[in-house]
């Protein structure tokens, strides 16, 4: 008997056929003697109706009332698919965040996890029921309702899975698995048997879409095994796990994409100590993650500062970096929005060297003009205009031979 | 400075436009200076939309999931309406039942309100917030969502305004206030300015539907000032208030009606003690609340026992009654649902002879026959065949002389 927590996204309990469907999925693992704890989220299009609803009311929904409003779409799904599920004459119980007691801080539509006090799941899976938990929600010390932002399903399902100590975490989603890149920017893309935690991180804070990158950090500091599947297919999926020798014998995993960056650059910073964090604190007290940093060689005591943020932010960001500039002389503050960001990811480029000489030899053969770079143990990430983006992506999986399985790896 | 609880009913709050108007409604509450709490329903049809997708899922829906479901619909308007306000740079905050701290029973679809802590409300009003919470729900001692059934939002505004000690409560719906019959049925109809708590109880126990029953009741315990009116006019509406010596000067102020009801009956029941409270214990126990019980004088040890239950019960009383009456040797259970009940109303009754006479000599006149009769010390009601419904009302209506208010009521 193991303890296994599944997560259904939107479209896999679209309409009450499919959460139908996926009812019966998890009746299969509760009849089989299983603990079951299943994650939903809401049906795919609500959470964009709720949106438009609340755009017909207030031009910039005040953050508060809009989480309180978006939670409802969870709270339709988990009660629904729990009625279902007594309909068959197995035992479920619905918990929304306030009882399943998923305690958040109050960044509202961007809430981050601070606890989870499982005794009322416990509870309810020693009375053999099926538990069904509102995913992307939590409230906050008061019990405000908070969100934890797109994708939040995913990080309720590990943190839960994570707390409960469960045997398995599966994410049902409309992909089959982890591939080597995006399927539709490259019809060569494989999926993945098996890919390390740390992998997964990269290629999901660089965009990749299949899995939310909190729930991940969560899978790995927990050491949660994770395996993200088809609702649609009986295909095994891929298993996001430890890191292990198999792993570390292929220098790239995968390429990851995403357009979902801007960048910011303030031209001639004094080069003095302090000047990045009254730059960069007011940033992060925004809760706007900045990703690559970049800082020239100064000249003459003065330096220009790139980097970048997500798309969605910039606004924010010029609004917070602009008087700031000011106070500290800077030139001027420019932004860009046309920009793409191709990656490669791998545990194995740690022993492999010239990684990097291929991958910018690729592009240069390519044509395609590196306009930053950043690296970290198991990746390298470029911004290129983005026009090049798809181009990069296909350049780059050929380089790598990504379309075919290496040998070593089962 | 005047605290009020206003309550919005669900075509009040239809649609975005109809939340803005009603929005601005309260807005001039508060702009005048006085504190302002808002009851909101669900938008209307939300409530129908959601039993039909849970019919799509459970052919008899699990009551406990079905209130997680249909807690949603006003979760939708009250954050929507909070967003208009802040939007509007009104500082609102909307409160759920768990936040609201509104505490019920677990009368899953039926519960009612055992106790308000009234902390959190008070603490956002001192923030000099409008405060608006989600009618129709509340939370039992270990946070289960419950729903009051409809028209249960009256009670939330009720109840929190007994609690807070409101100086009003305004009841907003569709019609502009309580009227001697129901419009439709009789276009001689006339609104009343004022009737008192004991006569809108019955009226409301008898049918109108104008105000739910228990709201009456939490109004009247607590001396709570309640005016009924329409969202869509500015016609002060029906105050709901207590007894005075004008209001008793008037025999009958109103004709109420109502098909929502079914008889059973269990013939030849042995007349023994102790045979009432096997038969009726159960249905109370199964929170069916029986309103006419008659009981013919015993021929030989034996009597027919009829009574009356609401319509949507009348099934799962025979379920309850059925096997009692075969223990306690009675003859047969029959039921029969095509049945109306016409009711008067009026604290006068009390004081003024002849008015049953009166009632029945003009039911006669018109060819009704009356199957039972039940009277309260101000009301007298009659089930009658059901297709003599409407003409009963006219009927009444005219002998009793309500279409002209009398002089002595201002």
């Amino acid at each position: 008997m193991s303890l296994i927590v599944q997560k259904y996204g939107g479209t896999s309990v679209g309409d009450p056929d499919r959460i139908a469907n996926v009812a019966n999925r998890v009746v299969k693992g509760w009849r089989d003697g299983h603990k079951m704890v299943v994650v939903l989220s809401a049906m795919a299009g609500e959470t964009d109706r709720l949106i438009n609803l609340a755009k017909e009311l207030a031009e910039d929904p005040d953050p508060r009332e809009l989480d309180v409003l978006l939670a409802t779409g969870e709270q339709v799904t988990v009660s629904l698919f729990s009625m279902f599920l007594r309909g068959q004459n197995v035992p479920a119980a619905s918990l929304l965040s306030h009882q399943a007691r998923i305690y958040t801080d109050r960044s509202y539509g961007r809430a981050r996890i601070i606890g989870i006090d499982t005794a009322r799941i416990r509870e309810e899976l020693k009375k053999n029921r099926v538990v069904t938990v509102a995913g992307f929600q939590g409230v906050d010390e008061v019990g405000n309702i908070t969100t934890l932002g797109r994708g939040g399903s995913d990080t309720t399902a590990l943190a839960i899975a994570a707390s409960l100590k469960a045997d398995l975490c599966e994410i049902y989603t409309d992909v089959d698995g982890v591939y080597t890149t995006d399927p539709r920017i490259y019809d060569k893309a494989r999926r993945l048997d098996r890919v390390s935690y740390d992998e997964m991180l990269e290629m999901a804070s660089l965009g990749a879409k299949v899995l939310e990158i909190r729930s991940v950090g969560f899978a790995k500091r927990y050491n949660v095994p994770l395996r993200v599947r088809s609702t649609f297919t009986s295909n095994p999926g891929t298993l996001v796990t430890a890191e292990d020798e198999e792993m570390e014998a292929i220098p790239v995993s995968g390429v990851a994409f995403s357009k979902n960056d801007a960048r910011v650059t303030i031209t001639r910073v004094p080069d003095r100590p302090g000047i990045a964090v009254r730059l960069f604190k007011p940033v992060a007290d925004a809760n706007i993650v900045v990703d690559m940093i970049i800082q020239n060689t100064s000249i003459d005591g003065l330096t220009d500062l790139t980097f970048t943020v997500p798309k969605g932010d910039l606004k924010e960001t010029l609004e917070i970096v602009n008087p700031v500039a000011q106070e500290i002389q800077a030139e001027q503050v420019l932004s860009d929005e046309s920009i793409a960001k191709v990656s490669i990811v791998g545990v194995g480029m740690r022993n492999n060297a010239g990684v990097a000489a291929r991958m910018f030899d690729a592009m240069a053969a390519a044509g395609i003009n590196i306009l930053m770079i950043s690296t970290s143990e198991i990746k390298i990430s470029c911004i290129i205009e983005d026009k090049y983006g798809e181009l990069a992506v296909r350049v780059l999986h050929d380089a790598f031979g990504l379309e075919t399985p290496l040998p070593q790896k089962r």
